[in-house]
């Protein structure tokens, strides 16, 4: 009995193993080639997705059907491995092999000719490979090709990025999947869209079926679904920012685009209430989810909540930090309604300018393995400065609260870091003393430079509460291209402020900080002392003369206190990586318009 | 008839002119030197005050004393100027003249050494050179000698530095009169003290009666006399900061020595009231400075007042800005007393949380050549803000206000840019616009550092009134000496930010920014969120093991909404110099302890 292993390992290969021997691929090439079989090669390079068996039967000599073996290719397409092992049965062979399958590859391309004229992302196309996201991943640029996928299918975009109708913002779903972008604008769904995305079809993505067995004892297990176009920081618990030209686009981020920030499995809850306490006092006074919404008038407000670690990846640049690794999208800016804090407090008989308390704690419901939950306070001073503004909010953009922010009730505190906008609120307690919770006293803390984990003193900093302000460039993004000829660049981005602070300009600079360019700054419709919403900016700059290969293109704001961003991270790093407030930069690759596009 | 003219012009020399002929200083010193006068130098190198006359009667022939002239040198004590006209006359004068003026010259050199020894600051010393302002300027660091004059000496106190007990404080009269200082610190003024100094006595400073006239049309005729210790600007407006070292040394700086910033001359006031009015209204209430202080009670706050273009000076080091130069001394820390606005509005039927208008504008008794007074404006939000803060003061530090400082009526806005903080206060509007002033329209606003007088746009600029975070070095001062063997140097300056926002940290670093240290913050005993006082700080560093020939020195605050300094100036760089609050930088020269003083 004769075995044969064809041994292809390339994207878009399948692995077929025929017991017995084993032909390198020269070996394969010469016989085939001498047969004439031009449909061979398809055949081999043709990978199956898994949920799709294809009858190969193609047999070599005594080879049994039931020990095919179809296994997923990597790699690159020329890397070919095996062994050659020569011996007299190898004629022979050939010409046996070379007649089964030269029949049934007659046959497989015959349909396979008629189905691709019908085909569209929903079928499976047996005349194209088929690739692993790693693969697709790989394909970003126009140096390697402008991959996407779509249901089955595998794109390359490359040449029609610059027909896109919606210009570079095809780019965001390069080397990834198109779907959650389709969903988020609708538009593309329509029959022609379709049918002109199938044109630049080159394969078939690879089902993965992933045996999601959850274990029962993972405290994630509930946690909620989800969108995709989120990007993780971690999974457990979930963390992950915005795409940064999604919060540019909209003044309000809808909910399912807001980063989310847990440090705690994700509270399934049906209903809520929340008490007002006394420190020291065991009688609080409980309000029910559906008695806030009775009892005090909606209260709403446009606020930014921002992580204290927004823009970290900045500092990790210098050296490590502790913390999840931040783009520029661990922020956004939402409309949250509910009762009035002020509004609660009085029901209980808290006159919030006269308590003798110095602060405001909140507890969550979301616990730590030893059952304690989550807590943060602000100073009297704030609450009392924000009387007007925060709110024990249950609606986010009109919405119930999602349970990743909230829900059913976060106190919404403006101006203020997020970490202190308690998510799954439960409790609120004037007391003399902070949060005793590791966030308030052993986390989002500032330090100097030359504070490292040796030296560090966390009872002598000041927990943060109102932040610094900042701004950064979310269009376009760092490393993407722009064509060396173009007569000018549109960059947009966000800005915000602490405390109220409202933005009074946006600096933006396409010669790294050489020379500055005002940005329109978007309204934000609050009073410039009292802005807790962002500003949105933009601009048009032209591009500079003698400019190289690369565009440095830097942002800085300032808010009515005339407060400015540092110009480097070097002078605010800090061992926690928080606080990343200095000039944002990003860099874009230009390239020559008349180069010709690289295709995969 | 012979007339003889010596003619040394040299610091320390008398110009002796005897009509009839010249000799020329070869010709003086070989001659003299032949009659072994060792006195005759020193006579010749006396330079009498103008107030003395001292009877040389050293004749030349027919010289009549009558014509003696006694003129002022000036310059090096090695320029010599003059013209030698050889004749036969010069033998025969030399024998008499060297008869007469070594009699005369044993004389006065017996008195003189009696005289020596008794002498003291309040007399000339006949026995030493006289020097001018100009040439004492120039002895202030430890290479050219370190002198100081006081009274009517000049003393060489090089040696004394390292002895004093006030430590380097000395250093700040270097090259320069004393007497201020004496007149801050009494102690100077004992007997004992007074003659050591005398130990260092190495001349008579010239004494300059400088003849006054002042322009009865002169506009600035009557402003006030001031400190001679305040480091000038402008003389016309009078503008002038606080030396830095007495900023650091005490919490509130003293009244004659906190810096003044005039825009025009300085009204001459015996008293004052003020009128609060409404915009389109004619009829105000106007109340007294003596009703003030009667209906009204005292309200104190002690709060800092900064000029918008404090340490403007390092922006010049960069690009030319229109502006005044001021260093870092443009800001003190007074306690003001007064008049709560929000008593004064209440009494005159004003609420300031329901007023509809939007600015709260003040006018000033100040003014310009066509009758228009200073006037500035605050939004109404900073007011509110401000309820139980801003005061009509006529108190500081325990004073009646100085004239310069606005008597008897100022607004005191803590958190505020100076500029909006109006002195001789006569009117108070409540507007739906802001100051139509020059200073609130069309100055104090901030731009980005590539707008310049081509492209600036000052109506679309915010004007300033919250300033941000900023801080400076105070001890020691750039360009000033440290031991190179010393083991650690002691830092001490000042941090503020506008908004009652308080200081929570001070990073200082001895070797460029390399490495921080954090200062110890002098308590404000203000609440965090409402600090208007400035946070002192001190440190002391150890030297670098390898630092060079001079010492980087840098300093950077943090306020309690973690805003930070920007590093540079170049981000911040603008066309007139206002908010200069990059990181402070001096740099301190090292010099080795062992290697000998350098005296004159």
């Amino acid at each position: 009995m004769f075995i044969v292993e064809l041994s292809l390992r390339s994207p878009g290969c399948q692995f077929v193993s025929l017991v017995g021997c084993r032909v390198l691929r020269v070996c394969t090439a010469d016989m085939f080639k001498n047969f004439g079989v031009r449909g061979l090669q398809c055949v081999l390079q043709r990978r199956l997705p898994a949920s799709s068996v294809w009858p190969l039967s193609a047999g070599c000599g005594q080879t049994e059907g039931r020990d095919r073996k179809y296994s997923h290719a990597s790699g690159d397409r020329e890397k070919f491995e095996g062994s050659y092992h020569q011996n007299n049965a190898i004629r022979w062979l050939g010409v046996g092999t070379a007649a089964a399958v030269g029949a049934a590859v007659f046959w497989s391309w015959r349909s396979e000719v008629y189905a691709a004229e019908k085909a569209g992302p929903d079928d499976v196309r047996r005349d194209l490979p088929t690739f692993k996201n790693e693969e697709l991943a790989k394909h970003k640029t126009k140096d390697k090709g402008i991959w996407v996928s779509y249901k089955h299918g595998v794109y390359d975009v490359t040449d029609f990025v610059k027909e896109h109708p919606g210009g570079n913002k095809i780019l965001l779903a390069a080397g990834a999947d198109i779907a959650p972008y389709w969903d988020l604008y609708g538009v593309h769904k329509e029959p022609n869209v379709v049918k002109m995305l199938e044109k630049y079809r080159i394969g078939n993505i690879e089902t993965v079926f992933v045996t999601n067995k959850m274990d029962k004892d993972d405290p994630y297990k509930n946690d909620p679904k989800r969108n995709p176009l989120l990007v993780p920081a971690s999974s457990k618990p979930f963390n992950a920012e915005s795409p940064t030209p999604f919060l540019a686009e909209a003044f309000l981020t809808s909910n399912d685009l807001f980063f989310v920030r847990n440090h705690l499995p994700v509270p399934d809850l049906k209903t809520g209430e929340v008490e007002i306490g006394l420190d020291g006092s065991s009688k609080g006074k409980k309000f029910t989810l559906a008695e806030l919404k009775k009892k005090f008038p909606k209260k709403s407000v446009v606020s930014v909540v921002q992580c204290a670690g927004n823009r970290r990846s900045d500092m990790l640049k210098i050296k490590e930090v502790k913390g999840l690794f931040w783009g520029a999208g661990a922020i956004g800016n939402a409309e949250w309604s509910g009762a009035l804090l002020d509004d609660v407090l009085k029901a209980s008989g808290i006159d919030l300018d006269k308590v003798q308390q110095k602060h405001l704690q909140f507890e969550g419901m979301d616990k730590g393995p030893d059952g304690s939950t989550y807590g943060a306070s602000i100073p009297i001073e704030i609450a009392q400065s924000l009387k007007n503004e925060i709110i024990i909010a249950y609606e986010m953009n009109g919405m119930d609260i999602p349970r990743d922010h909230g829900y059913p009730l976060r106190v919404i505190i403006p101006g203020v870091v997020g970490a202190r906008q308690v998510k799954w609120l439960r409790k609120i307690t004037l007391s003399d003393n902070e949060s005793g919770s590791h966030w308030q006293q052993r986390d989002y803390k500032g330090f100097n430079s030359s504070v490292d984990w040796h030296n560090v003193c966390f009872e002598n900093a000041y927990a943060i509460q109102h932040l610094p302000v900042i701004s950064a460039i979310c269009e376009p993004t760092d490393d993407h291209d722009v064509e060396e000829d173009a007569e000018e660049i549109n960059l947009r981005g966000y800005a915000w402020s602490g405390g109220g602070r409202g933005i009074i300009r946006v600096d933006v600079s396409v010669d790294g900080g050489k020379t500055w360019h005002e940005a329109d700054l978007q309204p934000t419709n609050q009073p410039i002392y009292r802005t807790w919403a962002w500003t949105l900016w933009d601009v048009t700059i032209p591009l500079p003369e003698t400019h190289g290969k690369r565009l440095d293109i830097v942002c800085k704001a300032v808010d009515i206190s005339y407060n400015v961003q540092p110009d480097n991270v070097e002078g605010i790093w800090n061992l926690r990586g928080v606080l990343s407030n200095a000039w944002h930069r990003v860099s874009v690759n230009l390239h020559r318009s008349s180069s010709p596009p690289v295709t995969s």
